[in-house]
């Protein structure tokens, strides 16, 4: 087991990554500080691991919520489902929330503890690869409105992270090249060696190849714990996590929540990214040529969505949290290992990039 | 104009107290960082003070968002509508929101600015007494849940409080004296003083004396600013200001929201607290009676609600935040003007009060 350590003084916690770690009690427990426990799920993980973590707290006051599985289910009036488990249960301001399942679990448990009661503590149990080395690990809890996604929440850190590779063993191959997609952001971001060594390893990360995904998963954690210590609240270096995400989001809303999964529409975003990068002569297009091979190894959507046009990108991508003064600020790169946030591109080289990533036929 | 400082380090904030403070452009524009605005109001303020609002805001972006009025639409549902407007009017990160109205009004703001984009800056603009000295300053914000008032919410400070004492004057004589109880409120929890002149000022806070409703709005504020500084987020200190609390919530969501108003319910609640600390020999009896005179010399209810009875009420009291362990912490009195957090009472008293309070005919 691989332990690391977010930095955010009072609100520090840890980050446990191996196998077998849905066995071990005492890694759990310590994290509990009263006998009250409610774990938030839904359809498709609780029949593989809602047992195995009940489990581990046997003797405590322990019920579950089990939530319909999907992005389109990231919403207020499903998380008002996990309010009215608590309060029916009346479970008092001592209870631990724990998140067992992906993203959108995690994304709504965790603000579901932000808000009831004004903040109970909770724990997050990824058992997705996108969840373990992304939407667990710094603290950002939402839920999607219809106009915009994750656009109601909260920064609200965990008591731990419990990521149990194992896990990754039930993921459908779609599931796996989403989280892929994020490991690839990292590397993208601010680490080129570890970009280089996706390169030549994405095959064994396809095939789960234990030391290759854990490894992965560690290497991208701690890239993300590195930025979130440094700006817990996204004043400015911990935008660039957003890579390819104004695209993306974009793509995620207009095309429904759900169509497209997290993974495959910041792909596709984080190319598009790139694309514009290279127009303003920031990047060789040779570069983007690996971006978008590094993709297309990993089955990965490198075209845009056919029925979405320039228009409804640019209106959707209006609404993303980094726009300042009606100005869309986009994390763009100046070559493979180095984001930038800047708004300092030109308004008809993003209109190009849009017409470049629209399916013709 | 009165300036009070509600001292929370970078959270610290002014409260501004005086008349007139509705038309005064600056006050309100110094605490607004980027010109875009969204004011969210209610359909029974919006015809009095929208307009003037507005006009202390020429040539900023500024939308308005009118919400039904009463405690029944203090949900998650309606709470909504605020990001709605926000999401299609294009607002961003950097957009301040304005609570225009009561309790309600502020409490649902300010938790859509706790959530929106995880985090925009609110102002409070309370028109009502009530929210003038209790909910607009503290940073609680919160929606009620059909199980359990404000249940759902966030710790969120505004910029500032803006408590234009001419608002009062709109305000009907029920809403008045569901104010006054809150005013009462700080004298029995801490301030003796304050207690005795407000049982030789209460005539005077009933017929709006400017003074009176003034100094008792100043001093009410400076109460709780005290002991908000001390302890924001209600680790101890702070519950003492839920004195009665526990009882009026029970009553507030047993009788359906909106029925009784807010102060009604904790007046009866303070009663019942003080005499369930009468019967623990913690005060005498004849401070229970001076409590009674005065809340019924502000024409506030002194007896419980007679659909309710004790089992109701212990099965509302027992979803209270200051539950622990699964027992009922209550805020008792040691006299008026010493108020204590205590598990400490005896159940069969509790019975006893409970049993006191509900009519019999």
């Amino acid at each position: 087991m691989k332990t690391l350590e977010v930095s955010l003084a009072e609100r520090s916690y840890p980050i446990y990554i191996g196998s077998g770690l849905l066995s071990q009690a005492a890694l759990l427990r310590t994290h509990i500080k009263r006998k009250e426990v409610i774990i938030v799920t839904n359809e498709t993980v609780a029949p593989l691991y809602l047992d195995k973590v009940n489990k581990l707290l046997d003797g405590y006051q322990c019920e579950s919520v089990i939530l319909p599985d999907g992005e389109e289910f990231k919403t207020l009036e499903v998380m008002n489902k996990i309010f009215d488990a608590l309060l029916e249960k009346h479970f008092s301001r001592q209870v631990t929330l724990i998140a067992l399942g992906g993203g959108v679990i995690g994304d709504m448990t965790g603000f579901a503890a932000a808000c009831y009661q004004r903040g109970v503590p909770f724990i997050q149990i990824p058992t997705t690869l996108l969840s373990q080395v992304d939407s667990s690990v710094g603290g950002k809890t939402a839920v999607n409105h219809a106009l915009g996604k994750n656009m109601i929440g909260a920064f609200y850190q965990p008591q731990c992270v419990i990521a149990d590779t194992d896990t990754l063993n039930t993921l459908d191959d779609r599931q796996l090249a989403s989280g892929i997609a994020e490991v690839i952001k990292y590397g993208l971001i601010n680490d080129l060696t570890f970009f280089e060594w996706l390169e030549n390893n994405i095959q064994l990360l396809k095939e789960r190849d234990p030391h290759a995904l854990s490894y992965a998963i560690e290497r991208s954690c701690q890239n993300k714990a590195n930025i979130v210590a440094q700006d817990e609240t996204e004043q400015d270096i911990r935008a660039l996590l957003n890579l390819g995400h104004t695209f993306g989001h974009a793509i995620e809303t207009g095309m429904g929540y759900g169509n497209w999964l997290h993974g495959e529409a910041i792909a596709t975003g984080m190319l598009m990214a790139a694309d514009l990068s290279a127009r303003m002569g920031w990047m060789p297009f040779d570069e983007v040529k690996r971006i978008k091979a590094i993709f297309e190894s990993a089955e990965l959507p490198v075209m845009g969505p056919k029925p979405m046009n320039s228009e409804q990108f640019l209106s959707l991508m209006s609404v993303d949290k980094k726009v300042q003064d009606g100005v869309i600020r986009l994390v763009l790169l100046k070559g493979i290992g180095e984001a930038v946030l800047t708004d300092a591109y030109d308004q008809q080289k993003l209109l190009d990039t849009l017409a470049e990533f629209q399916p013709t036929e």
